[in-house]
């Protein structure tokens, strides 16, 4: 399917068929997923793909028991690793070798750079890697959708539930579930096309003037008068 | 274009060609990114959009003087509204008249869910907003290819420094940055294909078995041996 159709016509689902997903469409899916790009290659995601009804039944306890977790074929837990440097030896080492990096130096030197992103605060590591992780999870999204498999975002969840239930390390961020299947409900596939915000409303040239205000830190509090 | 092969071609570029984008074709990227699904809809991303030379110089300043800043016909700032609630209202209502909610009670219910998580601690509402405007930069990327314009994503800045640079306030997270322009490096789009993790390294069958351990909040630290 065209881009731009893929991205019209996809919509969030929540009904889906008694049907499973091979697991050729499941590697055609990833296939796509794998080559989304992130901040220095550094491609920290991982996706654990819940198939078995034990599982997603775990999962649904994780998730404030929303229905779709155990009526979908798939259920994928989209986590990031924390380790921005996880694999960041082998994406220099084939940099060096295509000559992107001039030599070993520049190569250790990255190398180091990254390594040092370790002992940030645990906080703006876990920005890090829901940044690049999510990168890809649109990517999971689109390709589903171009092999007819509908999907659905979710950000409700209790992370350490997950973490719990699936012997996953705090070394791992969770960052999202995406549900995968067959649509069932017509009405989804054709209802009339979400509330989206304008392209004049989110787009701003040279001069940031959004409508809403965001959440400061700290609302309403002035600067203090001089005291006299 | 495919969506395959938007994802498959793809490649992030640093040479940009002295071409500007027009009105038009910025539009039309939008227009899909504008169509990129969120958590309960709520669509926390603007785009700031810098065109000419005095803020894209001011922009290379907060980002390390990477050159392609510069040289790129155009520099999007993807930032990421803090307030979860800025537009839950017409998402909300919107819901309601297309059917999706029952009544106005369970609109009100979820307005005040969704309100209540102003309070959440800030690392909470910064992780939000980042995973789903970054869902957005991946449509962003992809579009904009598929309008043969190239982009390289950038999380290399201080964050402060594009807020002062440009006036925005704290209640907007500064997500990453998106550079857009015409390539004109051939090596750049037909040199060899960048590694990328395999699908069989990423995928996890109900259970979760990684390569990499992740970064562990407490690493190496045992269980105290009990005093005896």
């Amino acid at each position: 399917m065209e881009l731009t159709e893929v991205i019209g016509s996809r919509r969030s689902v929540h009904s889906y068929a008694d049907e499973p997903l091979s697991e050729e469409t499941i590697e055609t899916i990833f296939e796509s997923v794998r080559q989304t790009p992130s901040s220095y290659n550094l491609q920290p995601w991982e996706f654990l793909v819940l198939t078995e009804e034990a599982n997603q039944e775990a999962l649904q306890e994780a998730a404030f028991g929303q229905e779709h977790v155990t009526d979908a074929a798939a259920v994928v837990v989209v986590l990031g690793n924390l380790d921005p440097a996880a694999h960041a030896e082998r994406v220099f080492d084939d940099w060096l070798e295509s000559g992107y990096l001039p030599d070993e130096e520049a190569r250790d030197g990255l190398l180091e750079d990254v390594r040092s992103w370790r002992d940030q605060p645990r906080e703006e590591n876990r920005i890090w890697t829901t940044r690049s992780t999510a990168l890809a999870a649109t990517n999971l999204m689109n390709a589903a959708w171009d092999e007819g498999v509908a999907s659905c975002p979710m950000g409700g969840f209790d992370p350490d539930a997950v973490r719990e239930a699936f012997d996953i390390s705090d070394g791992y961020e969770p960052v999202m579930l995406v549900t995968l299947g067959y649509p069932v409900d017509e009405d989804e596939l054709e209802g009339p096309e979400k509330f989206r915000r304008s392209v004049d409303e989110i787009v701003h040239y040279d001069a940031f003037d959004p409508v809403a205000p965001g959440l400061e830190s700290e609302p309403g509090i002035e600067a203090p008068a001089d005291d006299d």
